[in-house]
């Protein structure tokens, strides 16, 4: 895969202005609806489960997020994966916070049978879907995971029939026989909530627009790093890094990423010598 | 009604700081608080129903924005609604994605019959409220609506004893016998979530020191418009629009109302056509 | 007390980044949360009965927050109060609008039985919480409180074994011995939702880091003072106040604080004629 391959995606959303069903945590429903504003696509927030399967039905990809998570916002969430499932509209779990409560751990090990297209998470929370357990006791906020995002993808995409994306200050992205890294982005963006939150409503754009979730996933994960570092260049605190990253993302075009992003070469995760 | 008229609303809410109860969607409660308060209103956020009857009892208006719904915040909705009735407080409806699910259509419904003062709403959404059938299937985002706002208003304050303001790149502000066409505004406004339910909140905000609805709905309409002109000049992108917008909320005179408002003059919707 | 004693807290905030564990309103989580990462500290949402006993024990400190109050998440701010006291984790309570209804009104009276090392509100908030009835009904903004946040705080302070911190024009910090009063801060975030809520939660971060419950208070409506004058220095309007707020408290360091804080000296309420 070579960036050339996933740059197009941009248009596409653009043209397209897919509808992004979210059922996402109460602390960053704004800032994932203006992320997917700002890059072009449509954002549909539902999350009650009176209303989840029609809005899904219109949904051309799903985000399910796990944080803030009630019993009945995640009743929600398991019958919208079914429906999607069942319609082959693509969808992206968050598993925010998932080691912090056998409430997230149950509900992201009901999801995980339903099938998402893309797992997207930081190093700690992949680790724990992966089964480890961590020495840590992560937040929500990436800081302190044990694994690297490399590891913890691809040990996850081992285990799952799922692509992984891992965000870290080196994102890796892994399915069960391809890694890749990119290291765009700045520690800054782990200042500011719901940046994750925003990849994976990202990562969901793309799904509408490509068959292909490894080149989603990959999409987005570069286009976040990319305007988080443009934002970066006039940000003089995270407060304003996020105006002017939601800035980027409405700016940025595909000759943009073909220019910026700085991706490591596609490896198989077994001829690096990791286990599978 | 000229501009002269209602641009004197806006001293009016600044020395009444009107309180403004919100019962809104989770994804812009913020945004719309931050609205009112720039604006110089007091908002307050209440939506259980353990408590809604006794803070819109000290409310001055009340705005109920069908986004995000639940069963029980449809509950204290009606009921918020229909002591907002027996006071004469005014209340303003925004229907937001009524087109998306049985939830909203039905709870549109009963909130109809609860007389609200203005409805406020995109153009798609005003004419599911007319109860016609749109071959587009709309989000939550005023895109790709088939109805012209003129012809979605008109429509609807004809079935509805309601001032009825939709909200497009020409905004149209209708009751049974008049309506009026405002040309402020900019494009880049539809890629920032919330600002549809922040116009919603500024026309009971109007209510609050207006006996005259349809002035109060052209009022928030050209204000916001307006701001949002304001705010595209300095603004890099929609990340930089938001705060910029709030910003010039909290600036703008009367007299810049009457020197930046685009309005088309003020027409019987009868004499231009339109089927009543 | 004087500020070198409070500075280092700022520092240990930043090194220690502690879990902070926030069941706050729906309108203001993410500001709450970003004023936290950008502080230093850590933050962790969760509100539901089924999650929180969890996420409290891993946490160094608590908030609990009244504004949109519902049953279910009140029962579960008061079951996150009672984990938090029998394990000796500090907690700050929040009575956000408690004047406004009897749901605030018994939630508050349940929660203050489980000993929260801070009270952080505005003047009529405190007053209500002292059993004093006010002839203003306040919204949730401090407008039009009748006592002066001095007299607040240390009537609340004398009937309730907590600190209280009341924000204002000129904020006071009370326990039952001393009062010390703050004039950092300006007018203009009374125009920005939530940084009432952002002080509390700042509060929380240095109740992680120090022992001594008065000197977090003081630190952290110090802090939050000094960061909205910075960040008026550059802003035009409450819109751009806020990121330069969140930049302002990314950026400040303890030298800072030792230059720009001004206090009035600590004073032994009841020397003042405060009756007691």
């Amino acid at each position: 895969m070579q960036i050339d391959d996933v740059a197009p995606y941009l248009n596409a959303v653009r043209e397209q202005r897919p509808l992004i069903h979210c059922i996402t945590n109460d602390v960053t429903q704004a800032i994932t609806a203006n992320a997917l504003l700002a890059l072009g696509a449509s954002p549909v927030m539902a999350r009650d489960a009176a209303e989840v399967e029609e809005v899904v039905r219109r949904a051309a990809a799903l985000v399910i997020n796990l944080g803030t998570p009630t019993p009945a916002r995640i009743d929600a969430s398991v019958k919208a994966a079914e429906v999607a499932r069942a319609l082959g509209i693509p969808w992206v779990l968050d598993p925010v916070g998932v080691g912090a409560s056998a409430l997230r751990r149950d509900a992201a090990a009901a999801l995980l049978t339903k099938g998402p297209a893309v797992i997207r998470g930081n190093a700690a929370e992949a680790a724990c879907l992966s089964g480890q357990t961590t020495t840590v006791v992560p937040g929500v906020d990436a800081v302190g995971a044990v694994p690297t995002a490399r590891d913890a993808a691809v040990d996850l995409a081992a285990v799952r029939d799922s692509v992984v994306a891992v965000t870290a200050a080196r994102d890796c992205i892994a399915d069960r026989t391809r890694a890749l890294e990119i290291d765009n982005g700045v520690v800054m963006m782990t200042r500011v909530t719901g940046l994750g939150c925003c990849t994976t409503a990202l990562v969901a754009a793309f799904l509408a627009v490509s068959e292909d979730a490894f080149g989603a996933a990959v999409a987005a994960l570069t286009i976040m790093g990319i305007a988080g570092e443009r934002a970066a260049g006039t940000a003089r605190g995270p407060g304003s890094l996020e105006p002017a990253l939601l800035d980027s993302l409405y700016d940025i075009g595909p000759a943009d990423l073909v220019r910026e992003a700085r991706w490591h070469p596609l490896s198989t995760p077994a001829a690096e010598g990791v286990a599978l």
